[in-house]
């Protein structure tokens, strides 16, 4: 297990804020991956403070996902704000002190001459020093800057890959620092460029190929499957970052002028048995991007992005697949 | 299957005052009960009005879960109002048609001389009739005046049983006519009186004494596996018609002054496998009050209403079991 000491919780800095604006409320949300500290962290601001700390229940996936209650301060951990919450915040982004070195060392012979470097709010503040190691082996590194809801250059959500997008031309491949598939395989899919993956907790160097191949065959089915759909149920987010009701009502408006039925429904939380009762043949999420494609085996029906719903209504080539990402 | 013409919907009164007040975003919450009618009804509201409909998706199991989204305008099926919402509303209770005269007459040989009437507002307006059949039979009848979270006379819901309690002085026992084994299980408890239960759709009578006394078991042994927690974690519900703060933090404190930790979480929907990970050694849930009971084999760990807590730390005896009601 990962230690609580290996990431930057700033619980010091949180105490004194709450203790100088004196706030009484205090709404705590904590990543999945955090939340083993929840409550560390939780009694930490209580015994710092004179506030009542109240911890968000429900996972929490990203800043997209904020949730104020009737709380007069939030402090968010592990993410970095998208957008503005409605009360005073505090976005506690947990930096880890694990060493990169080692990892970007070993990735080096993976790359090519050209390389922009990705990583996570947690790992951001190692970009210069990655950046350096690989121009000491004699590569040309390149940092993008991101969209309006990417905070830092060089960093990447697993919604949005514009710091990606933004240094394509000039790159030949992609070096991706942190853990998990999602984020590098999003940009493999969105650049179409080779991106390699180094995980500085396991030290692993791995490319994306095969994982994108049974990704983009996947999505292929389900889209196959949905295009027998005669009804669709077009989900809409609850979620202050994840609300595309636009998007939802263009979609709807397409499916219709193409003779299918659609229905919107709204949704918190996006799970299986809430999907189960609704008589669709298949679903659309405009929620969070993800869903689609991480549960893809928990739904009993397809659920697709809204890119899929334009490869299925014959607006795009199967060829153009990309994963959908939250503008 | 009921079918869907034994309900009431007011569909054409709904599209009437969708199209005289030209509301555009209509949210549509419909209990689980009555959600397999979820195509119809948004259906027909879209065929009848320039609206686009939004079906919320989570499951609602009463009027204290109220979800305005974005709309403009709220149609609520099934359910009383409890509170207003904050967006122009419609409550559609679903009156049912089923014929009642049949059960209640049935139910007559099993009641006591002065019977208090009780029902949900699918019926409620049968409570005339009900009373009519038995004072035909000799019964002295009493309808009870709820408090105000509750819209009629005679009407019970399963977090407030008021109307009960409102002429329990008057008499020997309660039929309650309805489904379901909650509402007249919690009179029961509250009133230790006698309930019988007449199930218009089954046709059937039954008598509460053998549930109340395994539901009370079960919640002793959820008392006295808790008397060995440390750590309580006391959930706090996002839903308007939930949400309980006072409670909580007053049960917070009692627990603190009393030697042990708590912490409070805020959620919407309450799931064990939000809980799950969280690590205390027991939940308080001052949310939906039928959770802690309805749900009791889902939990690994003992979930306590706060009447329960009181009985844990010794400020109430366990002979004044009383069921956790919203106020």
């Amino acid at each position: 297990m990962k230690s609580m000491s290996e990431y930057d919780f700033e619980l010091n800095k949180i105490c004194k804020i709450i203790n100088e604006k004196k706030y009484r409320k205090i709404m705590v949300q904590i990543p999945e991956g955090l939340k083993i500290y929840h409550e560390k962290i939780v009694s930490t601001i209580e015994n710092g403070t004179d506030a009542v700390v109240i911890l968000s229940g429900e996972p929490c996936y990203g800043a997209c996902d904020i949730n104020e209650g009737d709380a007069d301060f939030l402090v968010h951990f592990g993410h970095s704000m998208i957008t503005e919450p409605g009360i005073p915040y505090f976005f506690a982004e947990c930096r880890s002190n694990i060493d990169v070195l080692k990892v970007v060392e070993k990735s080096e012979g993976y790359l090519e001459k050209n390389v922009g470097v990705l990583t996570t709010v947690q790992h951001i503040n190692k970009i210069g020093e990655i950046k350096d190691i690989l121009e000491k082996k004699g590569k040309n590194v390149f940092v993008g800057k991101g969209g309006k809801r990417i905070r830092y250059p060089g960093q990447v959500l697993g919604c949005d890959f514009s710091s990606a997008l933004s240094i394509m031309d000039k790159v030949d491949c992609y070096l991706y620092v942190g853990t998990g598939n999602f984020h590098p395989l999003g940009v493999s899919i969105a650049t179409k460029k080779k991106v390699i993956a180094a995980d500085p907790y396991s030290n692993e160097i791995s490319g994306l190929e095969g994982l994108k191949e049974k990704i983009l065959r996947q999505r292929y089915a389900a889209i196959e499957k949905a295009k027998q759909g005669e009804r669709f149920g077009i989900v809409v987010g609850g979620k202050t970052g994840q609300k595309r009701l636009g998007t939802a009502e263009k979609l709807k408006e397409m499916l219709e002028k193409n003779g299918k039925n659609a229905h919107l429904i709204s949704l918190n939380e996006i799970k299986p048995e809430y999907l189960l009762y609704l008589n669709y043949d298949c679903f659309v999420c405009t929620a969070c991007p993800r869903i689609a494609i991480d549960d893809y085996s928990m739904y009993e029906k397809p659920v697709l992005t809204p890119v899929e719903i334009e490869i299925l209504l014959g607006k795009r080539r199967f060829e153009d697949y990309v994963f959908d990402q939250i503008e």
